[in-house]
């Protein structure tokens, strides 16, 4: 057995975001469903930014997103996701690299275009995304090397895997390959639509051991189990589940056991700009700190830290360096 | 004679802009002079791009940010540059035409690629530029309608379009064109390094008329009298030219004609992030206002409040509506 290399290695679409302002109008216009991530075509994704606003370019994608939060809390990290070499695939590589992330996956030559979603935020700071996939959902269990998963105490999945076939060998592939090294592997929920398109097969992964720790959002969950009682939800989880965070936005976050449930507060933000990648910089804390052996309440308040940073800005990635905030916030030495 | 349909027309370098958070060692490591704009080749854009951390892509250019900044102010506003049919040349494309700019310029299908700007911002806000010019130096006379210079009350040139020979010619074709239709022609130095190019050049387009109406910030016209001294350098000035404007940071600005000079204080702005823009949201306020009719103070306090927009975010062109911000500030009713 391998000693492990990594802390967490992270697998999920490889996608470049183009933010930009939009009013509520433009939604209802639009045909979007505010809060959501829907899957676009080509033709969509040209409409859509034809009658979008002025827009920044900024790496993203769930996973990725989190995999960077873990490197910049100090965390040794990794990620497999599929780009085209082309303009946006190389933003991505080197983003995800600048950050001191270990990313080998083979760019494409050929075929579709490097992944981008649409992010609209809405003046409450809420985001609703459109994305087109292109090149990452080409994603497949080629790209998995059983090498590189072992080197990792955690698996860190994401539920949009779920919606390409060749995505969903390859999430498969790893988290087998994580279970035989004795690794734990994770996945997040995405999105409560994502969890509607695959609720029962979600429910499957996570009875049957496939998934060990989960992360979910209050609506996530909910839709999970198809109630608009959270203290339900919760009761069904801990039947299904052994270990799971739930997130609830500024009520803050629970981490469930079998054992018991501990909640912890929201960190104060002073201004919501755009809350894209709250959930995945929460569940980057949570990572780091469980990886590293903290207990729970501590690796939560890690999360609650980095997902306080990245919505205080446009852009899902963080722009001060989480370990010198926690160390700051007195939250790591 | 048509009626001119704009109210400014820019012609410049159509650039996005890589921007990045950098410590001032990195300038030191790699040979860049803190707060100038080199131009590179592609090898070294790649070079430094590789060395340089997560960045944003936001569209840029100097004379396209003045001109997305009139627009804001509610101006009519065009703009002439080249770019590529690629994924940045439509970035660029999108996001100007977005801001209510008319941008007419066919992209290249063949040659290189779409321009783009390197920028390290500093903690201290000043940014280091290094320009891969690509198709953007492909501007040239045959980029030029006779017919949209015609119908704009100000054409605006950057002084950067003097560094390739084809973008020279559309410079002073443009110039010619707008003097027949009894027009404003409107330069800026865009920066020491280029007037320390083009010295001499630059005098003779001031002193000989080609230039009615000058944009400098402080440093560009000690640098273009070659003088230590801002009084001498304002005596200089006022020899040559009958107009123009000078910013001074946070020291404000003044506007100089040949009767007498005014003052004008900067705007106030709580936190410095990024100086990208400054130079040329001060020219979109002025120009604006100018375009308009208004005295010379409304115009460069219109100039101030842009300029304090854009450096207190990331990236050079506005996040706010200028209009609605000197709306509130009482500046336009």
């Amino acid at each position: 057995m391998v000693a492990p290399r990594y802390d967490v290695i992270g697998l999920g679409n490889a996608i470049v975001d183009v933010l930009a302002r939009a009013e509520d109008d433009f939604l209802v216009k639009h045909g979007m469903a505010k809060g959501s991530m829907s899957l676009i075509d080509e033709a969509r994704a040209e409409a859509i930014y034809a009658a979008m606003g002025p827009a920044i370019e900024v790496s993203g994608g769930s996973a990725a997103n989190a995999i960077v939060g873990v490197a910049s809390f100090g965390g040794r990290a990794a990620f497999i996701g599929t780009v085209k070499e082309d303009v946006l695939g190389g933003v991505f590589s080197h983003d995800i690299r600048a950050e001191g992330v270990t990313f080998n996956t083979t760019p494409f030559k050929n075929g579709p275009s490097t992944a981008r979603s649409y992010i609209l935020v809405t003046p409450d700071g809420e985001r609703t995304m459109n994305t087109y996939l292109g090149a990452a959902q080409l994603l497949s269990a080629a790209e998995i090397s059983e090498e590189e998963i072992q080197s990792a105490k955690v698996v860190y999945l994401e539920g949009y895997l779920w919606d390409p076939q060749n995505a969903k060998d390859a999430f498969l592939k790893a988290a087998n390959i994580a279970h035989q090294a004795q690794r734990t592997v994770a996945l997040t929920l995405s999105d409560a639509f994502c969890v509607d398109r695959y609720r029962d097969e979600f429910r499957r992964l996570i009875k049957d051991g496939t998934v060990d720790l989960l992360f979910a959002n209050e609506t996530e969950l909910k839709s999970l189990y198809e109630t608009a009682d959270f203290e339900s939800a919760i009761t069904a989880l801990r039947e299904d589940t052994k270990f799971a965070v739930v997130t609830r936005s500024e009520k803050g976050a629970i981490v469930a056991t079998k054992d018991k449930i501990e909640a912890i507060d929201a960190f104060p933000v002073d201004n919501v700009v755009d809350t894209t990648g709250a959930g995945d910089l929460f569940a980057a804390g949570f990572l780091y700190g469980f990886a590293r052996g903290f207990p729970h309440i501590a690796s939560a308040k890690l999360g609650a830290l980095a997902a306080a940073e990245v919505i205080s800005h446009l852009g899902a990635r963080p722009e001060r360096k989480l370990a010198d905030l926690a160390r700051e916030k007195r939250l790591l030495r």
